[in-house]
């Protein structure tokens, strides 16, 4: 495994639907959900609201850890990128909106087209948007193989 | 989201190439890596040597989970499970042995084809297989929609 530039891992958060949210609660028990998510600006971006088992989980301890790869179907091929820090909530309506634009975008060209009505009810001020402050960025992929003879 | 039963999630696992392991560290960092796995016998095997930053967290804490995903390109459908447990050793020649075709099995279905030469040349005595003693084993999907009119 070789390490991804900054840019190549940028590229692999834009390609990527979905990431893992992974957080550990203050007994040591870890606990991971996948999220679609939005890097934008430095940060890593998700609508989460605080509720159920993470909510609990992120009240107690808000380290936490954003794991996204890419692979192929043959597992020849393969990436993965990690963002490390710490949970915080997004409060700027300026920021939201911001990240909204950028997060419907994003899945509008990963779709392939919009889903209009989808998602849209949510006024700004009531939406859980938060994000990572990233304290530590890292991505891996696999050396090229050589071309077989 | 309503619950999977474990026979849906079997069988999210034996189509699933990639699950995500999770740890955390003493310190409350959460820390997760991409890896093939293997579902067998009510256990979740893994080839995994403690090297590394997972070597480190794993052996001051035992305590993971692995969570495996299935999403749609449009993201419309989707589910997710999660095994919770500890990380013990697998040391029986036997167990391994019978795991190693399970999981030769499953590979090549996936790939659609075997990779003659690819991982057998490790011995099983040396083969760094781990197992998650599961605890805790959930799954959840999306409700199914009902047809556009």
């Amino acid at each position: 495994m070789i390490d991804m530039t900054p840019d190549e891992i940028a590229q692999m958060f834009d390609d990527a639907m979905i990431g893992r949210l992974c957080m550990a609660d203050t007994d040591g028990t870890p606990y991971s959900i996948p999220l679609p998510f939005c890097w934008a600006n430095g940060a890593l971006y998700l609508r989460l609201p605080l509720t159920g088992r993470k909510g609990e989980v992120l009240s107690r301890n808000d380290r936490v850890c954003f794991q996204v790869d890419a692979f192929t179907g043959s597992l020849d091929d393969y990436a993965s990128a990690l963002v490390e820090g710490r949970l915080v909530e997004v409060t700027s309506i300026d920021e939201k909106a911001a990240v909204k634009v950028a997060n419907d975008a994003k899945y509008e060209r990963l779709r392939g087209g919009s889903r209009p009505g989808h998602g849209r009810s949510t006024p700004l001020t009531a939406l859980p948007m938060r994000k990572i402050l990233v304290t530590q960025l890292s991505g891996k992929k696999k050396e090229p193989t050589p071309a077989a003879v």
